[in-house]
């Protein structure tokens, strides 16, 4: 069988590796537009905040490892542009600008996901870059090298945008961080949101939250990012305003799309036509809390995705119960975390979503070394059930929020969570965990409206 | 309404609080022995380790809070002695040696657990101690600051034996370790125990397992902690040789006992007389994994039960689905967790366990400061469910077992809990959490065998 590939990212390249473990005779092409394969994308913002680091060493396994050991056909400078789905052909062009086609049997489209960069006056100016690809991550770790950057205005607020405000402030960089819409970290409950914000401003980060960029100038010595009423000078433009599904080929073909243009997949990760399939940052999925369509692009999903459909074209039938969009990120010495649903996405979902939020303490009463941490839960008010939880603290939360999260994925109501044995000892957190402490607010007040 | 609390510590002092606060107008009674109600007797290694801590900011509240605020009659200094069921009495003798009396509508016995002191000769010497009540933790702490403590034996190997060891180290003082039983930490897997043998090693703890205590003897300047073919020579000796319920109260009244000698308590922790319940260190549980009774004497559980038997007392009908005896603790720097069943558990409660075991890293591909993280996860060959899981590692354990605690609760089968959406990003994790990467392992595993 032959088992064509497009994208060798992590979707990509879990897929080729698993569907050639499965079934060594297997032919499995990779088409790459790039030059890279399997990096951690998502440790660049580390990378580049340290300067001894080479931006190579994010390279999980060279192109060498799966072509030699593995069997796989990586073509890098690989272009896939279009899917002809009667003949079952895909033709593009390579790096050296030759048309190529190659004949699939089955087809996973893992194209990921490109930074939305606004057709804005400026955007081309040199200086004013995005961060997506190791190449990106590469032509921004060599500007601050070369250049004297003292100042960088960073458009959009979002994780990776704060990642990358870390790594610039680390390096000695000033930051000015500017997005249209007036919160920062919008799906964050208020007070988690307003930690993060303090946080923030006590690295000496500016922020402007309510201002749309409308072009970029060049005044020769620096960039002018302006808004209406405001011009944000700086020496490097950091464009972080959010990523869209690279789903162009996908629609191009006739496949259905899901929420924002994402290809639309089913359980087994199957497109609209039974021989291709999507995975990773291009593709939707369900949601385990809604079970409705969502496009929520995180590496752990992207990962588990590839395996799947190489699974269910090995003839493994394997269907992938869904999200719930848990993510972490660490923003200078604070942690956000979160899972499931915020509040107004419970609503939009047909729920009444009740809430509580606490703040209490990273470790055991007395125990030296404490920090504060908050909680947010969210259940429905009808069910009682779980719906969502989130956290802000400087310890304890990154791996803290697993356990909401696989509450969701049992569909556990607040009080069967309330009820679950976690670990306690004093330099860990107190008797009640911070969850358990949230959940028992939260059943209080569920049970009062009742 | 009269309800009567022998036992002024963690489930007593939860229960007796829940039950003003939900019915203001109850005579709520607590019977103490000692000077002291709720204090982190967990936190107590941690305080002795610091010379500058007073051992008094342990005390979470003063019983004058729950007195005068709370309406909380707290006898201290009141010994139980004796229930008279048929009357409803309790009596017993306080601080001056006169006899008292009290009568109840309802009980609860929260008289917690007690260390195990051999009744072997020389262990009542001076310098040979135990660590249970806030006093035991003042006598340590005192004898260590007025004697020249070079050299401590602790007997016992299980984890307050080690956060002890870890205290005494702190404050400069080498730690010789003995036990009966040949292996350190048996219901942990080999592997894992081994690296917490190598890290107690390395810091100069010397262990002797297999080695029976026979007695203690005093040469006038040291003790001598003697085994058949062994003479540990110190200037103070540790009993932690494990704790029993203090169930002798419940069984004089003729009160069903469960394992270990715990009192049995039902999910609503009822003891066999209707209007006696049991709570905390001294009763039973059931476990959440085996539904079978346990006794697994750990702090929320003596909250929480102190909550739900105060619930049933005052009319509001709660019923404790168990535990999975979720535990952590530090011993330098290591974080040691583990949910449910251990392989011998498991088998012993009529499963098929199979296991797996995986070293990892703490921390993303190439990000630095990461540690290895050793997983072990059992699973019932039969049916797939997860039945446990444990971690050694330097950081990252605390609060990842707490995911595989609510997969228990939720009865989840491996393949379950591997589809469960936990948080990544490079600070925290690898992609694939190594809870998830030990969950494939094991899958792989039960497959293969199928």
């Amino acid at each position: 069988m032959k088992f064509v590939i497009i994208g060798g990212d992590a979707a990509g390249m879990s897929a080729a590796s698993r569907a050639k473990r499965q079934q060594p005779d297997m032919q499995v092409t990779v088409l790459e537009q790039s030059q890279h394969v399997s990096y951690s994308a998502c440790g660049m913002p580390y990378n580049i905040a340290d300067p001894q680091r080479s931006m190579d060493d994010l390279v999980v396994r060279g192109v060498e490892v799966f072509q030699d050991k593995q069997g796989i056909d990586v073509r890098l400078g690989h272009r896939a542009e279009k899917i002809d789905r009667a003949t079952g052909l895909v033709s593009g062009t390579n790096a050296n600008g030759d048309d190529f086609s190659i004949n699939y049997d089955r087809l996973l489209i893992a194209t990921g996901a490109s930074p939305v960069v606004p057709d804005l006056p400026g955007f081309r100016n040199p200086g004013v870059l995005a961060l997506k690809s190791l190449d990106d991550g590469h032509r921004i770790k060599e500007y601050i090298r070369t250049k004297p950057v003292a100042k960088t205005t960073i458009i959009g607020m979002g994780y990776i945008a704060l990642e990358m405000c870390e790594a610039l402030v680390n390096r000695g960089i000033r930051v000015d961080m500017v997005k249209p819409r007036p919160r920062l970290l919008p799906w964050l409950d208020g007070q988690l949101a307003e930690r993060v914000q303090a946080q923030l401003l006590a690295k000496g980060v500016n922020l402007f939250a309510g201002h749309a960029v409308e072009r970029i100038e060049n005044s020769g010595k620096h960039l002018i990012t302006a808004c209406r009423d405001l011009a944000l000078v700086s020496d490097m433009v950091l464009v972080a305003a959010g990523i869209r599904p690279n789903s162009q080929i996908a629609a191009a073909a006739d496949l259905d799309l899901g929420p924002h243009q994402a290809i639309a997949v089913g359980r087994d990760l199957r497109t609209t036509d039974t021989n291709i399939f999507a995975a990773g940052d291009c593709a939707d999925a369900f949601h385990v809390v809604t079970g409705q369509r969502v496009w929520i692009p995180l590496a752990l999903r992207a990962n588990r995705a590839g395996w799947a459909a190489a699974d269910n074209i090995c003839g493994k039938a394997v269907q992938l119960p869904g999200v719930a969009g848990t993510a972490v990120f660490k923003v200078f010495d604070l942690q956000v975390a979160k899972t499931g649903l915020s509040a107004d996405e419970a609503a939009a979902a047909g729920f009444t979503p009740q809430s509580a939020t606490i703040v209490t303490r990273s470790r055991a009463h007395a125990h030296p070394g404490s920090a504060s941490i908050q909680v947010h839960m969210l259940a429905d008010q009808e069910s009682g059930r779980l719906l969502g939880a989130q956290m802000v603290g400087k310890e304890g939360v990154a791996h803290r929020i697993n356990a909401a999260a696989v509450a969701l994925s049992a569909q556990m109501d607040v009080d069967q969570f309330l009820q679950c044995d976690l670990a306690y000892a004093p330099p860990f957190g107190p008797v009640w965990d911070p969850l358990l402490t949230c959940a028992n607010q939260l059943l209080k007040k569920l049970s009062a409206l009742r």
